[in-house]
C-alpha cells in the first residue's frame, strides 16, 4: 500500500465562491501513480466545503441562494460573541459537507458522467488549504 | 492491500424513491473476500444520494416530505435555463450526502444495530449507477 | 497495510448534546501505530452525528438552534407510528452527517488549525457507540 499527500491552496477574491477543483485532484492522482485506491479531498478550514455536483454556473448560483435561505448571514449568532462574523459560514459548510472520497480505478478517478469536485468558500479572501490524500496500490 | 470494485445499476419507476441497498453491499463485500478494511458506496449521478438511516417506511416518507420543504421542486431555479427541470434534485441530494464509507471488521460490515445503507433517488426513471469499492486485506 | 479498530462508548446525560471527541480519536490513532493512512470515525446509531467544526460553545448552541429550525421536534412525524418519538433526531443527524474520514500524515491527524471532531447527539440518555477504524501503514 502506498500513500501520496498534497495540499491545494485556496484564496478566493470573494467571500462566497464555488470552484471546480476536479482538474487539480486529477493531476495529484496522476502524480501519485496509484492505479487502484481512493483519494480523500477535504477542506482543512471550518468555513469551507468540498462537494460533488454539476459544473454549471446556474446551479452554483442556486446553491448559494439556497444556502443563504437555510443558514442566513445575520448578526445574532452566539458564535459572534468571540468577535467573529462568520457564523453562517460554519453552518453552510455543513449542509454541503467538507470532504469527499473518490474512487480510483485503473489509474483514473472513477466518476460518473457529470460528477465534478467543487470547493465551496463561505468566508474567503484569506489563504486556506484543502488536503488531497491518495491511498492505494 | 487489495481492492474490489463493483457497480449497482439503479432504475427507479418513480421520480422520487428510497431503497435499502444494504444486502447488495453485503454481497459485494462477501465477494471481495476482504476481512479488514472499508467499502465506499457512492452515487455516480448528481441527483441521487447514498445515506445511512433506519429501514422504516414512515421515516422514508418523513425524509421525502422534509426534503421537499428544504429544497422544493419549483420552476425558477437558474439551473433550469439549461433545459433541465431537476434543480431541486441537485440540492436534495446534498442534504443527505452522496456517499458513505462502511467499516469491514472480521469479514463483515461493522454496522450498528439499526444502520442500513439507502439509495435516495430524486430524478429517477432513468438508468444510474452506484459504485461499491472495497479496499483492505 | 494494517488496520486498527476501536469503539467509543457515548452516553450523554442530555437528549441533545455536542461533544469534542478529537482527543479520543488522537489517542486511538497513536495506539494504532500507523504513520500514513486514514481514520474513519462513524456514529453507529442513526440518531447521532460525527462532524468536524470549531470547538466553541457559542457555535455549538447556534448549531442546535439551527437544527431545531431545519428539523423541529414535533409529534407528527410518520416515523412516530412505530412508537418512537425521535423523528427529528433521524433528520438532524443527516444535516451534519454521521461520519468523517481524517487523514493521518507522519503519524498524526493531518487537520487544519481549527478542525475538531465532534459527536452530535440528538436522542441521548442511552448507550451508543462510535467506531474508530484506522487503515494505513
Amino acid at each position: 500500500m502506498r500513500t501520496h499527500t498534497d495540499y491545494l491552496v485556496m484564496e478566493t477574491p470573494n467571500r462566497y465562491e464555488i470552484r471546480d477543483i476536479t482538474d487539480d485532484v486529477t493531476r495529484i492522482v496522476h502524480d501519485a501513480g496509484i492505479a487502484e485506491g481512493m483519494v480523500l479531498v477535504s477542506a482543512m478550514h471550518i468555513t469551507a466545503s468540498v462537494f460533488v455536483n454539476d459544473h454549471e454556473s446556474g446551479l452554483w448560483a442556486d446553491i448559494m441562494t439556497w444556502l443563504e435561505e437555510l443558514a442566513p448571514r445575520k448578526p445574532d449568532y452566539l458564535h459572534h460573541r468571540t468577535g467573529e462574523d462568520n457564523g453562517d459560514a460554519h453552518l453552510k459548510r455543513m449542509v454541503l459537507g467538507h470532504q469527499v472520497l473518490l474512487p480510483i480505478t485503473a489509474g483514473k478517478l472513477d466518476l460518473g458522467p457529470w460528477e465534478r469536485v467543487h470547493y465551496g468558500e463561505f468566508d474567503g479572501r484569506r489563504r486556506k488549504r484543502v488536503i488531497v490524500k491518495v491511498m492505494g496500490e
